[in-house]
């Protein structure tokens, strides 16, 4: 048996969705030469991760084996695949192929962020292969919510590995190559060791619906619409806009789009050919001279941002353009578990306006996923015929639940999350090692990790609120003046009616006049139970403990 | 035209699903007799309302006439409907009118907070009246997902109005009364003059099922199933609790109970008689000794909360009981829009245990709901034949939304959200005042008003952390030292490399050196200062303007 392995790792993607990361090895064990498959992030959120920017996957274990990266494929241009580019690019520094799409999308980040654009490579679709060191890889198309996904046929000298990226199987997918069975079956005909695949949408047990069955029953709500008409989807979806824009100028009315990312990616994919035939936009500004009877809006924001042209407009007037009472406002999209709060904030806010808000709850399907559902992920293990299939693209139930399905149908398979290398083999797939991973923080324009204890202390602020005590203490080590308190997010009054300010310098003063020469000569101990006593205090008078930041200032 | 008037005002609960409370009054403008229907709460989240306990309606308009309120009715024991009451009981200080069930829940709260339980008066089912001034108040017997739920009848001397409560139409509910469509039809007979009405469910266009169609489906899965089983559903649902503990006493299993609020309200149930025949209960220290095959357990925490016992078996060992692969979990429930994430959590590191997780997404159907759909809506509607229907109970879109209906039918109909006083009259239905309303928050031992601003300071703590700057200044108005710098939630490291505190002292130091004796003599203008410039430091060297307290000692 050859010293020389074919590993798998997964440094972000395996066991939950989102900041994508997946590593591609081979050579001797610790020496191999590594591929990188996209580079994305996860957005952060108030509970767990406040004011952070974005969260990127821990790419130390990378950045250490700088040296033996060959290349960075990204499979396509949705954030939890190439987000996190700008970001770690810096740290890594290896080229980057893609497609056209993709590409346009990733040199716009470049740019935006000052680097080099030019280290980001397009590649022609499947079959041209990209050398890179000990592999050969090739970018198949394959549907999915955004132009130009890819599947990777990873090509080793051990044998072929398919990675699916994110995948639904679509014979009329509106924009981009139809599902091409015959090709599929030719990739799988020499023999796959193993499948990577999208795990997603493994628990729903229907199949996948067409991008193009979406499209009659957008273009009947938009015919029979009264005021002004405004969708909303992602902006990636382009094949999704080109369906409301097309039934907006079938109905007779001029398009606008509003949202930098939704002309961002109409500009993307005019510039790259992926889009030909797209309805003439009009400006905010012609969009205000028009009757809103004749107008028809596509807008950022599906997922309740608050900031995104859908909630703004749902605020009030948004590049002058606002709605009222017999406007129809359209999602046609699906809410991601975590988001239905802002979301109903927005249907809501639509409501108080009487704006009829039209979604999948209102009876008709106004979205497909993008993600192929169980039947689909049969189907694909089949014609790809793999050894092994290894999920990964979901949390961890999506990861089990593929496995399990896997393994009922006679595959070779292993729940592979974070951190577990695999190594791949024609006839194996085994544990190799477990790396240590996690997230990176952007936070601000600074990476941290996310153990740090940054944002923990963030959070605990949120919980408990803050007081900033000051004391002075003179040459002798004897207290100068009076205590001082600031507090920040705790309430003015409490359980003795008084302020909790006042009460807080009180009982501090009356401790510093009782404090032994022993407690005021040694910091730790002053401020301990300066600190202490802050807690407890407050604890009484309002029933919270506070962040408490201590001062001691010596004369001396 | 008589002078006297009737008024419906919402305090709480139109216009959200939480912190229901509604009055009613007849007398004179401005000096009407009251009558408080429901003090109910709303959960805080971290996003809106971090480190908040409880969310209550603001009773400030009713605690000024506290002297013309005539007593508190509870429809029912749900946290949104009788959760405030310990909160707001003692600024009000009236009688208080429930049934059986309800008052055995609202006598313990009122004890939990040392309160005088014996306010809290048991009144019987309709055709019972209770006297209030001038209203006669009857609770008739509906169904819900709770026992002893009840419309309320408020006879007026101007005429009858229903009060719906949380409600569904259930012939067959397991627990407590089916619905008895010739007594309300009675009801109606003698004219009803408005119907404040449940809109939860508006939008779902279905009938909804009964409670015992769940049964069996419960019943089969236990049955099937191999280890452990446990199983989650909201523990006031006692009709669930019921038919679940029974599906597993008929598989042979023992029924354990875990959570605080679990063994309550069975306790509750039992000692009210609501609850007649309950297989027989084990403790968790005899669960323990029992072949987790032979065993069923009934947790808390459907929604995922973190110290409920649902989420403390994801995390490990609870009560001695651990869950493992082979194991059952089954979430009789549905999840409540916002706590996906939470939820999700739980079945993830369930996932990770081995234990198999059964929910709606399965196939099966293991929950209904407690609120009536449209269909059934408009059944009420006809059975008690209002002059008009007033929605309550709802986000705005579900009060929109069943507006429309009723007007639809023919009946009058106002969207009233909370505020919004209406004048009730056997031909009119009108706006009569706006009051002001809004959210008190329960922040550890103290109420405070959401827009107090507290809450809004520990948010801005969280996004973007915190500075305090301490200096001394000594009698000639020169700094004395240099200036002291504490950060908390902040990166370390920014831009420059050094240390973000070093950078920060150094900039402060040097703007101390070259500051006038004017800006040092005077607190507030130094303060801006040092303020200014700790914020435009960070955000040079990390990117965010952290919040700042500044602390200027004197010597003078």
């Amino acid at each position: 048996m050859s010293q020389k392995r074919v590993i798998y790792l997964p440094l972000g993607g395996a066991g939950e969705i989102g900041m994508n990361c997946y590593v591609y090895g081979y050579g001797p064990a610790g020496k191999e030469r590594l591929i990188v498959v996209d580079l994305g992030v996860t957005f952060p959120n108030m509970e767990t991760s406040p004011g952070v920017n974005l969260i990127l996957p821990d790419i130390a274990w990378l950045e250490e084996r700088a040296d033996q990266i060959e290349a960075i494929f990204i499979t396509h241009a949705h954030e939890d695949h190439v987000g996190a580019l700008p970001h770690c690019w810096p740290r890594l520094g290896a080229k980057v192929y893609t497609r056209a799409f993709t590409g346009n999308i990733a040199r716009r980040k470049m740019a935006d962020n000052g680097l080099p654009e030019d280290v980001v490579e397009t590649v022609s679709a499947w079959p041209q292969q990209v050398e890179a060191g000990p592999f050969r890889v090739g970018f198949v198309p394959i549907s999915h919510s955004i132009p130009e996904s890819s599947a990777l046929v990873i090509d080793t000298p051990e044998g072929r590995i398919v990675h699916s990226g994110d995948f639904k199987l679509d014979a009329t997918p509106v924009v981009g190559e139809p599902f091409d069975e015959e090709m599929w079956a030719e990739i799988g005909k020499s023999g796959v060791m193993a499948l990577a695949c999208d795990s997603t949408n493994v628990m729903s047990r229907s199949p996948g619906r067409s991008e193009i069955t979406v499209g009659p029953e957008i273009e009947a709500l938009v015919a029979g619409a009264k005021g002004m008409v405004v969708a909303t989807t992602f902006a990636s979806n382009v094949a999704r806009v080109k369906t409301l824009a097309d039934a907006g100028e079938r109905a007779g009315r001029s398009i606008c789009l509003l949202g930098r990312a939704m002309r961002r990616m109409v500009e993307a994919s005019i510039e790259t050919g992926v889009l030909t035939k797209f309805p003439k936009v009009i400006s905010p500004e012609d969009a205000r001279q028009i009757p809103r009877e004749n107008l028809m809006i596509l807008a950022t924001g599906s997922q309740g941002e608050r900031r995104a042209a859908s909630a703004q407009l749902s605020r009030g007037k948004y590049n002058g353009i606002l709605m009222k009472e017999g406007d129809t406002f359209l999602f046609s999209s699906k809410t991601i578990p975590g988001n239905e709060r802002e979301v109903l904030r927005i249907v809501n806010q639509f409501s108080e306006m009487g704006v009829d808000v039209v979604d999948e709850s209102s009876g008709g399907h106004y979205h497909v996923s993008g993600h192929a559902n169980r039947p689909d992920l049969e189907r694909l293990h089949e014609i790809v015929n793999p050894r092994s299939v290894i999920p990964m693209h979901g949390e961890h139930r999506h990861l089990r639940e593929h496995s399990r399905l896997a393994m009922a149908k006679g595959y070779r398979s292993a729940l592979a999350v974070n951190g577990t290398m695999l190594q791949i083999g024609p006839d194996m797939l085994d544990v190799a090692e477990y790396v240590e991973t996690g997230r990176t923080y952007l936070d601000g324009t600074v990476q941290i990790g996310a153990m740090d204890g940054v944002v923990r202390d963030r959070i605990r602020m949120a919980l408990n609120g803050h007081v900033a005590v000051s004391v002075l203490i003179d040459e002798e080590n004897e207290p100068l003046g009076e205590p001082w308190c600031e507090l920040m997010g705790l309430p003015e009054i409490g359980r003795s009616k008084a302020p909790l300010l006042d009460v807080l310098e009180e009982d501090l003063s009356q401790f510093l006049g009782r404090a032994s020469p022993a407690t005021l000569s040694d910091d730790d101990k002053l401020e301990d139970e300066l600190r202490r006593i802050t807690r407890s205090t407050a604890q009484d008078e309002i029933g919270r403990k506070p962040e408490v930041t201590v001062i001691v200032s010596r004369l001396s």
